[in-house]
């Protein structure tokens, strides 16, 4: 309950039983409804907050969003509020490009022990720039969306459903401000919140079509994100700063920015089996967005980029069950006695994540789950 | 001028001295204004024509596309025209996601050579299934856009403006009507109708960047397309009969559907120096499609996915210049008398492209173009 007092008020978009979509933030275990007609205006005139996804409110920029909030912290008491059980959450924004990042050293590197025993290690480019890769922006979907096995090419003339379907534990930033070339230093600026972000991932499908291009079908048949956008006031906290790196990074990659001590957690069918840490991060989201745009690319409101999957050094803190299995060759024991290695028809995994709030106390960044279907 | 007669009529999106960006269809040198309130009812009721760009048509369907086609070539003489000397061209339509697929033999086997001399040829999936990756949405841009130089990582330690500027000449494909696991049979369907794709591509960049997850940088800053899409009815005498492949393909690939018969036309600085037959890809268009989606992903309206470099076997039908200069190191010498391996800053690159009309006469599929920048 404390995860989400009046430090916290993250933003979502809900639906009562007239189905219509509102913007809200969470206070506790209920929705205070910014949408309406009076509220939104004694709010923020205009009708940002009277729209069906944030995108609008966060095309605003960081001087609006910071008045807004300010504003909503203020009038938190006489807004209408409505219990979680009673709502449906939605999609928070509408997805503009979707790109995903690599930039965990221990999950890179168990990644090539695992899948590339031949030639393990680092590839020559990742201590120099965040690798990434663009993802498919219309298969982004909200937590509790079921997530249907995929089928495809497993292999020379084998065709079928994933046998190896994983999950990836990450940390997604939301951009509301657009903007090209972003300096490591205007990272606030553009970025409205975050996310917590599922990359569900079907290991035998990645393995085979992904050389020379990278992965596509492996991966974009569904992305999980949570509900709730933490605004980056709530996380002023939860900052800490970037650790010296080897080689020194390009000069569009300085200063680093921030690090985020945000501590995830990984449930198997209600079975905690991983925490992993993002502080750990070797690339942080600031030098991630300035290498996202350094090319002239432009960024959009409703551009989400991801962390890639946080995987720590410990077993325990592996952000992929690829990792956590080690391929699946060391199942997990899950509270029911059962054993799994990858996932199965019916299995949820749930991702939950806390980060130091202003005072010290956690907040929540709440969770994205999702359970699998034939 | 008869290449945009009445067989073809493409569909644009323009915009005159106020502005207000209009549907229109090309006929000869001049744009049909389907978007006056009278114009837009005695086609099609509902609005879908008086909208900014093609998507509300595009998102109808088949039936639809027919029934606005004939009604269209039926009122074209009372329709407005205005000379395209007098209005500017928009993006056609808003790009959802954008994919691209690499499905010409010729080109993927160059490559190979030029990038890989140390294991050349093809990748072991690359007769399985159409590789691909996903691209930048919020980059593509219509033809005529300045094409600014992008900057990057070009090694280690090396920043600066790419060295290696290249284009990659590409037919694209347009969805309208959404789906997931749509079958080869189903193409026309969903497909509304085809550009033409610039692909600029930093080699430079690209290499550095690409292990182990594919294109990112090299590719994302632009992407052009041509401003006329030609809906699949105009092409309807371009369609030819796909080879039989070895090994056969997987069932969902099956049948191959057709290639179209597209000739292409690439002029650096006003010089041809490339004639690209799209005839001779090994994936299909429906092929390409029922990838994309048989893991369970879906297309959206407005999604864009393109065919790859459209190169044929002999070095003057190279889609690009990596392949036409081989890296380069065989430079190709202009009308002016100049030479050049890859593009230079003021450079201009234009690729257009013919297909057999329905009475075998030729039809345009019209040009994109792209000047590049500092």
């Amino acid at each position: 309950m404390t995860l989400f007092d009046l430090r916290n008020l993250p933003y979502g978009v809900f639906s009562g039983t007239d189905g219509v979509r509102r913007i809200g933030v969470r206070l506790g275990d209920a929705v205070l409804d910014l949408s309406r007609a009076e509220s939104a205006e004694l709010i923020l005139a205009g009708g940002a907050l009277r729209q069906p996804s944030l995108n609008v409110l966060m095309s605003l920029g960081r001087p609006q969003w910071t008045a807004v909030r300010a504003r909503v912290v203020e009038l938190a008491p006489t807004l209408p509020a409505v219990p979680l059980t009673e709502v449906e959450l939605h999609l928070p924004f509408e997805v503009a490009d979707y790109a995903d990042f690599y930039s965990s050293e221990h999950h890179a590197t168990n990644v090539s022990r695992i899948l590339r025993p031949d030639r393990p290690g680092l590839q020559p480019n990742w201590r120099h720039l965040p690798v990434g890769y663009h993802g498919r922006a219309g298969t982004v979907v909200v937590s509790g969306t079921p997530i249907g096995r995929p089928a495809g090419q497993l292999g020379p003339g084998d065709f079928g459903p994933t046998r190896r379907l994983d999950v990836e534990a990450e940390v997604g930033f939301v951009v509301g401000l657009p903007g090209s070339r972003i300096r490591t230093t205007d990272f606030a600026e553009h970025v409205f919140g975050v996310v917590l972000v599922n990359d569900w991932s079907a290991r035998d499908i990645q393995a085979f079509e992904y050389l020379p291009l990278g992965p596509f079908l492996g991966k974009s048949f569904a992305t999980s994100v949570s509900p709730w956008v933490v605004p980056l006031e709530a996380l002023a906290g939860a900052f800490v700063p970037a650790a010296a790196r080897h080689p020194a990074p390009a000069g569009y990659l300085t200063p680093p920015g921030d690090g985020l001590n945000l501590s995830l957690t990984v449930e198997w069918n209600g079975t905690p089996v991983s925490s992993p840490p993002f502080a750990q991060m070797y690339w942080t989201p600031a030098q991630q967005l300035a290498h996202l745009t350094v090319n002239g690319a432009g960024v959009r409101t409703g551009d989400l980029y991801a962390s890639g999957t946080v995987s720590g050094p410990a077993r325990g803190e592996a952000g992929s069950f690829l990792e956590l299995t080690w391929n699946g060759s060391e199942p997990v024991k899950l509270d029911d006695g059962s054993t799994r290695g990858f996932l199965l028809d019916g299995d949820t995994v749930t991702i939950s994540a806390t980060a130091p709030g202003p005072d010290g106390r956690p907040l929540g960044l709440g969770a994205v789950s999702g359970t699998v279907c034939r």
